[in-house]
């Protein structure tokens, strides 16, 4: 009752929403000459050149009321459940719902693909993912998930309220996941969702560190839908525009909250994933983010470099891992992706118009151009 | 479809649920001359000693494998999402689903009912809890909700991959929730739960200190599903009667969890409700429990002594707390009703056979009354 | 024998010391037209503009090997011990030595002043906090202090191995301890570090809110002894002088320690200091710093709006409290003000030569406001 | 002028505590045929059962005030700054003063051995941990030391306050530490310590997990000096003696402390030790604590399988690491040799007369053993 759309058009909606996702009509920041930070991008610039991660988005625009949608981050290929990888959770501000945070906290691994989607949905995609879970080959005696779902609140395009988002959407999410390109602004969980009061969406950003650093990749993917005072590579977007928090009143504007998942091939244990997890909040603040009150501001990050067998009958292992003198430059990697892809993420939306009527704007590229020349940032 | 029985037999069923959830065939052990503690119980000797909270429960019995259910606890009467309390949360061993958490943590407050249930069911409820949220007068304009939902594993007794629980138990458990006495064992979350190899299930007590300690009620409300060795009031029942944790080898049969509610109405903001909370775990230390690696061992407080309004005009309140320094024997309390919370589940619980035929002995009361007066604790 | 100068001669020192603290050389960015952020600076743009909280300051500086010294904050006049106030403690980086965090953490107080020195002097200032402590009237009792002290690490540029900070000098700073201007760069606790490859020290700032969003004020005192990629006011200045961790190879020139200290007037309990004290994290994220893993950054949140008894008869108290809701604004305040404070370090740091001969330059600010110029920042 | 006494006089007083570090008037409860818990006990039924782990103790028994000590605790015989080990911090009530916490949870190693002593005495023997440290061969470029630090509050029997412990009784302690057996009671930071209002002290335990549950070592050393309802193996022994908290009034005789150090051969990274650290609370709740609101409770544990270089060429490294499945019994190890190791303190301690001539009685052993009789856990 929830969709009251037949199945068939429901799978039409689907594939374009898929199509959608591989196709911006937007270039990327960085194709324009807004190069971030001082590490070299990866090749695709996004987390999935964290080799092995994969992304599928489910974009649901219908009618004048439903902007939302679900993005599926999935660390490995394989049974994610039987060979789970090393992960951490790292909460910037607790404003939020996500799930499955405190046995990611305590096991030190992620047994399941990471959701993000809206904030009345979470129950919705962690139900999802224990359907996904229990009916993968190998989990028949799996009697115990721990979904890992994120959110932010896109209330304001979308009609939050009626849960719109459906287990199947999450499944489709999970199966059409894919390695190469990411589609980036209005798409899956980013479908609705505001940040600095324009626009936002997914992003996502990448680093290869040098050999000489090590040689790691660290990819991110951002779900933005916060406020603060909008900073571009350093130039005061937000001032200069005339829009940013508490400008004229205590509103709320500022509140929202930012998702952000950091994936590396780097060896790191639980312990140096959440240092990691940590860094992601500096990129954030390099946008001119806040982490207001109102902010549901998580970081999980995970490892593909090694697994950890759901059971195993050697009761020891022998585990490679970085020794804490090198992972500095990795922190560096996810602060500037997470920077990047934030500023993706507002550069690749576009303008809306949702939930009521309410419009949101999309940044105006163009006038953030001159901005950057007359900041000195441009070419 | 996960619910193959028509309307009116759900409908039969959850009365004969109701009705038993107020009629134990059990007696209470200080009914019987176990008197745990220091510390005089409350005149319920449960968690509705704290004036305003109230308990529903929803068993599910039905056919040969389902044995599970659904316990809510509710702070005050009134709307909890607009009139919050006070909260806090201790992980004692994460290995658990609890959802909600990270927002309490930062905020301070819990803004829904507590749910209780099986491990595969937490977004089932946390989706009901929206939706008693979202449907209560004066919610209107709600668009972010932060269900609390904590869990343990009946996946021994119960089939637990099917996802029984509907949210109209969910619902059910909600809207039937009462003040007064509260059904313990086999009931609820507690259906199916299995605690030191015996059949657990829900406990409650409670703990009123004397008037020159402040005069102030703690009660407390388990959902036991765990391991270790067994002791009552100090006797080593689990040693006497040949069944504790690696007594033969290393089984996992010490894992499972414990969901631990601390209810008081004393005056505590939310950094000393963390520290109540936390001394939960040392009252399941007292019965033997030793929060094993499979173990979900948390412990949700709150207090009905203020109430944090949803919205508000005015900046600042005026909010009475405890000095730190007149806590102490709240801690004492928490401890004492933990301890006997977690007896009373295994004293009620009665022999049950579940999923697959597995059958579940009960504790063997007359033989740990025959050891209490070894043990020079009986009457 | 740490300290080969005779009494008079360490007064003279001291003296010298003491006037240095009151006259810098340098002007303060503010001053040449830096603004940062959208706030208003506070009356002092110190730290010393939340009403009664004082600073001393003792700069050691002698002989060729020398550089180090002390800086307490004292968030109120009287006894702090008996007049405890709400405080927290967030850990960035805990690659550090900061005594007391703990007891603050758990009981929300603050019961010291706040010292400021060298690692490997942490042990000597918490003793003369506790001399101090313990000597003052109405302290006549007191068994159990609980001593907060920051460090880092400036062993570059002074012979750190020698701890030549005496317990007097510790003395002195908490008994010159002066509300009003405060000195910057190479003082106190600063003398002796370094940032971004630079000649650090000690900076502070302010920010003043509208009454709309309240009229309270944030003060932030720095210690800055930190690494990354500089950047003043959005503008890449350490990418411009070419000089910014793992730049050439994997030095570990990005390590050091930052120190923090956010006051306020708001009366903010533990919990909401604790989340005014991670936000100064981001206004270090916007100067380039990335929390390295060799790094220390800790921030310790004060507020001066109540008063927490030591002991009392009275089991509660009414505490005014801010709302939840009102307190993004004051992250603005703490991201803005710990951004200018480290700015404001650097700019009033002079080249110094020390340890061992080596030397460290002092920002070249010609060159950096004729990048400013370049960035459309300057004049 | 702390230490009157000529440096040939303190020599034979640490010659003498030296001596009564080995030679217990008391018998151990277990040799008296009290065993606590399942699991065998190591052959010491001592810290030192751990292979390598080290013990010294200074014991400052003075005039008529001073009562108060150093314990030292050594994870190995070699530069431990150099070749730190894997460690953790849990805080089980943080009203203490414990150094060196946040960098042990920031990088998961321990790169000093551990001290003892009493509250006020914290900075001096941090201060001698560095001197121990910055002395030892290969660390003559060390510039950052850690000192791990605990401390109870013994200022009932101990002019604590005057401050009585020096860097050279700490250096002694750290000098004469010894593997093998371990002085008990009235020993080292026991001196003057006070548990359940009875002499406590130093006591230690270990547990010897048998070959199918791995064959690792735990090892446990408590100094006590906290408050509760005493329960020795499960017998009400403070109820029947008339001694317990809050029995009269609301004193604060519940307050004081209990440091708990945990050591282990199993190979465990930092996040499972922080586990198994935090299960030693529960060994200390079975004791009848109650870890009240002016206690400082403790746990460092370590694990002795594997050393973190502190500088390395090589970027990564293999680790042994026990997998989750397997710590379950560890946990019970902990917990039981915790429980074993408060109460070898109680008994082992003696009538103690100190500070202003106050008097604080041993625990009546024979009337305990009477106890243990009448509640049928006597031979």
């Amino acid at each position: 009752m929830k969709h009251p759309l037949p199945t068939s058009l429901l799978c039409t909606l689907l594939f374009i929403s898929s199509m959608f996702t591989h196709a911006n009509a937007q270039t990327r920041p960085r194709d324009l000459g807004l190069t971030i930070g001082v590490l070299p991008a990866g090749n695709l610039n996004a987390i999935t050149d964290v080799a092995g991660v994969k992304v599928g988005q489910v974009t649901l625009l219908e009618g004048r009321n439903i902007r939302t949608g679900v993005t599926a981050i999935l660390p490995h290929d394989g049974n994610i459940f039987q060979n789970k990888v090393p992960a951490a959770v790292f909460v910037g501000n607790g404003f939020g719902k996500l799930a499955g945070s405190t046995q990611v906290e305590e096991l030190g691994t992620l047994e399941t693909p990471i959701i993000l989607t809206n904030t009345l949905s979470v129950p919705t995609a962690a139900d999802a993912l224990i359907d996904w879970t229990l009916a993968q080959a190998g989990n028949e005696n799996v009697r115990s998930v721990n979904p890992l779902v994120g959110e932010t609140n896109d209330g304001g395009l979308n009609d939050i309220r009626g849960r719109h988002v459906t287990k199947d959407h999450v499944l489709t999410a999970l199966r059409t996941a894919e390695t190469g390109a990411v589609a980036e602004g209005n798409v899956g969980a980013g479908t609705g969702t505001v940040a600095f009061g324009w626009k936002g969406g997914i992003g996502t950003a990448s680093r290869k560190l040098p050999a000489r650093l090590g040689g790691y990749t660290i990819g991110v993917l951002v779900q933005t839908n916060f406020g603060g005072v909008l900073q571009v590579n350093g130039v005061p977007v937000g001032e200069e525009l005339g829009q940013y928090s508490f400008k004229q009143s205590l509103d709320k504007s500022s509140d929202g909250s930012c998702m952000m998942i950091v994936a590396t091939d780097a060896p790191l244990d639980a312990r140096n994933l959440k240092r990691l997890a940590q860094r992601a909040m500096l990129g954030l603040a390099r946008t001119g983010g806040i982490a207001s009150n109102g902010s549901g501001d998580y970081v999980v990050a995970f490892s593909t470099a090694n697994r950890v067998p759901h059971s195993t009958d050697d009761r020891t292992t022998a585990v490679v891992v970085l020794h804490n003198d090198f992972v500095s430059p990795l922190f560096l990697g996810a602060i500037e992706a997470t920077e990047e892809a934030i500023i993706n993420s507002l550069f690749m939306a576009e303008t809306s118009t949702g939930f009521q009527g309410h419009k949101v704007e999309k940044l105006p590229t163009e006038k953030v151009f001159e901005l950057m020349k007359k900041y000195g940032r441009g070419k």
